[in-house]
Order: C-alpha cells, then structure tokens, then sequence
C-alpha cells in the first residue's frame, strides 16, 4: 500500500467530525472528547502491527518493531484548545499514522519506528503546556505547583490527570521513553504569517526561539486629571507607551527574526479622572540566537531606565518565565530540506516562535527537526485556522520521506 | 467678637479628631460618621441666632436674617471620600461658619446670610457627585439612574439618602433654596500644584473647565507573539500608546490651561504571548474655554485617525460624559481678587479642573465666585492632604472680606 496523503486529510476531517462543533475542536486534554479522540486514533491502526502504550504522563505510544534503542520518533498532538482549529496537534500525528502504516507495509523497519500522541502539549485546561513531552524529557520540574494547579470548575490537576491513570508523582518514570532514541521528527502547522507572505508551502524549522518574560512596573503619581498641569505630572503610563512604541525598534536593531510584544498594560487607578499611577505591562522577546536574545534585553532594560528618568518615574522588572533558544539537529535540517525540496520544489528555513513538544525532545538530547507547513492568514487557536488541501498532501509527503532518509542515517550509524 | 482665623482651624483638627482615623477622613456621605459630623457642625452655631433646616436633598442649610431673597450664600461639603484629607470640603463649611458668627454678631444683615453644607458632594459611596447641589440647581435629571445605584454592600442608593430623610422623588423640591439668592462664595483647597508652584497662598477661580470624557476603542488582530513578524502586526497597543504620547503635544498647542489625560488602557486579550486585539483608553481633556475645548477635540480625533491609519488598526469613539465649561461672576472675580491682594500681598486668576458645587450653582443662575488656597504637593483625596495653617487663616479671611464686599453690593442693588 503506497504512502496515501489524500487519506490524511479526510482523517483529518473525520476527527474535527467526531471531536468538534461548530466552535471548532473542543479536544481539550484530560478530557471525555480527548479521549474519544485516543481511542479513534488506535482504530486507525487496526490491522496494524503496532504495539501500543501509554506512559506515566499519559502519552499515548504506537511502535512498529522491537523496543526503542536508535528508534526513529514521529510526534505531535492530538489534544486542542478549547474552540480550536482542525490541524493544531493532530496533523502531526495523523501524518504520523500514514507513514507508520506506510512503513508496516514494508515489514520489520531497520530500527524500531514510533508514533508519539503527547498529552496535554496546550496546557488548556490547566495552564501547564507541554505536559507529557516534559516528563518524558525529564524536565518537568514543578510538581509542587501542577499539585495546586486547578480548573476553572475547581478540579485539581492531579484529579483530572488520574482520571486517566495518570499517577502526578510519577509522570518523570516516562523518561524511560526517550532513552536511547535516535531521531525526532515533527510536523506541525506553522501558525504564522512567515510561509504563506512568501507564498511557499513548506518550510524546515532551525529551532525554537529563546524566550524572555517579563512584567515591567512603572510608578509615577496618580494626580488630579483636571488640577494637574500637563508639565507637572509622573504618568506612569506615559514610560509603558514609550516603551511599547520602543519594542519595534529594538527589534529591527537585533533582526535575525526577533520579535518584542507587549501584550498588555493595567493601569492603576485605572479611573477616567486620575493621571496613572501603575503601570504594569507585559513583555515578550524571542530570538533563536542566545547572544542576541540577550543583547534585546540588555537594549529593552536600557530603554526603559531612559524612559523613566525621561518621565520622572521609576520601573522595575520582574521575570515570568524564561528559556533559551533550543537548536535543532543540522543533519536532520539538510535531511527536512531535501525532501521538501523533492515535494514542492522549493524550501525556506525559518525560526519557531512558539514552543513545540520538540523542544522538549531535543532539550532531552534526541536529535530533532520540525516542518512546517503554511498557515492561511497564520491564524491558529481558532476555528478559523486552515491550510490548503494540496499544502496538506504535500506535507505528508515530506514527512514520509524525511522519515525514509532518517531511518537510513539511524540504520546506518 | 473680631473674626478668629485660628478657631477655624482649630476646628477643622478638632472634626479630623471626631470624624477621622489614622487612614484620614471617614466623612462618607449617608452615614453614621457623616451624620456626626452634621450634629456638631449644628453645634459650632450655638448661642448664634440662626435658623437650620435640611432640605429635600439632604442638604444643611443655616439661615442669618429673615428669608431668602437676594441671600449671600456661603458653601461647602462636610463629607468626604473613605481615607480622605482633613481639609477637602469642610474647609469652605467651618471657614463659612466663622464668617456667619463674625457677622452675626453686627446684627441683622442687609441681606439674608445662609451658609449650606451640602449633601453628598464626594459620591463616594454610590459614584454620583455633586448630589445635593445639583438637586438644588435643578440639573439632577437622572433619578432613574440614582434609584438603580447600590454601593458595594449591595445597598441602594434610594434607602441610604431615605435613612437621613431625603426622598429620592422629591430631591428638585430643594430648588426652592437657590430661587432669588443673590450670589455664592465658596473657598476650597486647590487640589493641585499650581499656587504652589507659583508660591502663592490664594488664587480666585476663573470658573470650572469644561470636561469631556470618551472611551477609545483601538482594535487590531490578536497575533502569536513568537510567530507573527513585527512588520506583519496590527497592535492594538500601538495606536493607544501613540494616543496617549500625543495627548501633551496636544494640549502644548491648545495652552490656556489645558490639561488632557489618558486614565488608562484597558488591553485584550491581555496575555503576555499575544499581541492586543483591542485596547480601550480613557481620555478626559478640559478646558475653561469652550470652542477650545472643541478644537482640543478635533485635534485629538485627528491624531488617532493618523495613528490607526499608520498602524493598520480601526479607533472608534465613545462618549462617556460631558460638560460645558462654567465661567464665573466678573464681578465677584474683582471682589476675590481685591481680598486675596488685601490679605497675601499678592493674587492670582486660575480655572478649576475639578468639578465643584460651585459649578451646579452658578449654572442655576446664582452669580457666584471660588477662593482657592494652596494645597501641599497638590495632593488630595488621601490622608497626605494638607495646607499651611498660615495659608488657612488666611484663606478664612479672605473669605470673611469677601463676604463684606458681596453684602454691600447686594445690598446695594
């Protein structure tokens, strides 16, 4: 049975059938409709010999052939945002599934070939993202507060996951999945205006950017809005706009893709009679390059002291939360770019400005590369989100043969 | 008995003592602290021949001599914000009081004196200001909204003003008080830096500006903050941030006192991984001239098409309220502007940013005038309020000169 993409895609209509409404996907982790999405996705298999099981974190595991020593790793997603789109997650698997199958047909692959559907890689439920890819990274570190964390109903995290046998204590006894791995690959939509802006199809994923978090607190005075000459007042939310309308310059000094958002401002009083007090907003930078991640910072920090001597404010920086850039496996990029070469005749390479649950792989030490394929308007996390049927099919074609030369490099070594 | 500067103030700390806790004034109108305060206010004017009487709008009215026609009215607020200033409102009231017994004591007057401490100037407890003057001046034209407003206990504004005796109904029976008065005298602290800043004890109030409020409405695209390009977003935080920049140019231009302030911005979705869909932004700009004020507004409109244009955003507006601006009596500018030079040496003409109930009767048609007396930092509404007992007793004569000068001319005419 040859590779069929075309089937894929109706897969992938199926499946929005079954878990979706007319909101769009509602495959939330530790769900009864994510499950259903589980149990639906063994059934593509039937006929299959694949074996499969489902770790302490609750990832869900399909090997062809024996154990996992030098196995070559196919992952994604099949869980959504609430109202999502139809392909976030779950075309990485079902591409996943038509190589798997298309490999089976050829018997016993050189090493063990595996499909991974990583649980809870949104965090929609919870707020906690890449939940089954950490553990099996090893780098889930929070116990303590995934232990607290609860949904807005109130159920506790560690409930709903062990409503799924999912023991929280446990979840790093899924490290044993990763072990001794050969490759990983992952397709995902791009959810980003970069591909379809140069009207390509596909393109090869270097890494994940750097990531910097962080909440800027400027204080000035809250004042009288009708007593308080303009010359007069410390408006916080002057040194906040100057430092938003700052961003984009910033930005275009470093280039190399960094993006800088500020994606929100409360303001304290916050009242239509009183100059601002408080301004708290939120930043953003990403950058693929360390160095230059933290040449923006430094640029940003400095910006706002001159902003805040400028206004006659103060502002202080806390962190939120914080990553360095995670580079993908150079052989596997010249491996991606080939086959997207071969499929649609031309390929780019380009950053991941969000994280994946590749991220987490390779930080693990397996090596890793990622497709993407165009986003139309590079809408994503909403019903709204699509790509081009051919752009699909072409996807699926690109993974196939990815995974052809990464099991002849494994096979090979 | 010669007029006694310092018992006003001795006064005004012996009320902070009675009505006051050590996060400053607790005067809140309709309430029990508020109520001892009208109790001992009636108290200052014992042995003193005049005639009390609350009106239909809860407001405190003390009569010297027969009638109402022609009156010298003389007014003031006791009541307060929660944590307020020791001075803010019952300044004007405990001044005025000491002015009635000075005058008192010569006898008849040629013309009714009252003094009025009026009901609920802060609307601190249900968010409507001005209560009892408006009723008086007859512009309360929104009982249907009054009778809706609950304060945070989830009390109504109708049974709160019911339990001091005011039905909510008949609050425009309090017109008849203002019917044929002759003029109106109220002194007030600043509440902002500019006599300060000019190291001037007293200013005579031009009038109150003119105020308009809107709410902005920039709305752009919710983007991913790792994904999207700078040059392919449309920030909803940009056109506010470049709004409220452009605010101070603006204001520099229009000059005559205008002040224009963005209270604050209110972002969606508001999270750190996204760029901000919408933003919704205070504006209040003032002016005490009104096509100034309308010139200030064309200019503001300009400036965010300009910046929704640029940023490839939509603004719309919203009104949330409105007033003209209100001049005050030619006249009884001179007679202020003679008593503050008696008394400092030295005076100095300014508008009034904040509303007063100055405003409400001199809209009714009473000819009326403002004292104001330098506030320390221009801080108001907190415990920090505070002014020089030198600049208060002097504040106290002033108003004791002025309220010679506007007798003679009323008895005059």
């Amino acid at each position: 049975m040859p590779l069929n993409p075309q089937r894929t895609v109706d897969e992938l209509r199926e499946l929005q059938q079954l878990t979706g409404d007319d909101n769009g996907a509602q495959r939330v982790a530790w769900t009864e409709t994510w499950e259903r999405a589980r149990v639906w996705l063994r059934e593509r298999f039937e006929g299959v010999p694949v074996v499969e099981e489902i770790d302490e974190a609750g990832n869900q595991w399909f090997t062809l052939g024996e154990g996992r020593e030098n196995a070559l790793l196919i992952g994604g997603h099949i869980d959504s945002v609430p109202n999502g789109g139809w392909l976030d997650g779950c075309l990485n698997v079902l591409a996943g599934v038509e190589v798997v199958r298309r490999l089976a047909e050829r018997g016993a692959p050189p090493v063990p070939v595996r499909l991974v559907n990583w649980a809870d890689e949104e965090g929609a439920r919870f707020g906690r993202s890449l939940f089954g890819s950490s553990a099996a990274a090893g780098s889930m570190s929070d116990h303590a507060d995934l232990a607290m964390l609860k949904d807005r109903d109130g159920v506790g995290l560690p409930d709903a996951v062990g409503a799924y046998g999912v023991d929280l204590g446990k979840t790093l006894d899924a490290q044993d999945q990763l072990a001794g791995a050969g490759a990983y690959l992952e397709l995902h939509i791009e959810q980003g205006p970069v591909l379809e802006s140069l009207d390509l199809p596909l393109g090869v994923v270097l890494g994940t950017f750097g990531v910097q978090r962080w909440r800027l607190i400027w204080k000035g005075q809250a004042a009288h809005a009708g007593s308080t000459p303009m010359d007069k007042r410390r408006d916080a939310l002057a040194g906040a706009a100057k430092f938003a309308l700052a961003l984009r310059e910033i930005a275009a000094e470093i280039g190399g893709g960094a993006v800088m958002t500020s994606g929100g401002v409360v303001c304290k009083p916050g009242i239509v009679t009183s100059v601002v007090e408080t301004a708290e907003q939120l930043l953003d930078m990403r950058h693929l390059d360390a160095a230059e991640l933290a040449r923006m910072l430094g640029l940003a920090r400095a910006a706002a002291d001159r902003f805040a001597a400028e206004e006659n404010i103060d502002v202080t920086w806390e962190q939120i939360w914080q990553i360095e850039p995670i580079l993908f496996d150079d052989t596997l990029i010249g491996f991606a770019d080939e086959a997207i070469h071969e499929v649609a005749g031309v390929s780019h390479k380009l950053p991941s400005g969000p994280l994946h649950d590749a991220a987490e792989v390779s930080r693990a030490g397996v090596p890793t590369v990622m497709v993407f394929v165009q986003s139309l308007r590079g809408l994503s996390h909403t019903k709204l989100e699509d790509t081009k049927d051919e752009h699909l099919r072409q996807s699926v074609e690109v993974l196939d043969r990815l995974a052809d030369r990464t099991l002849a490099w494994l096979a090979a070594r």
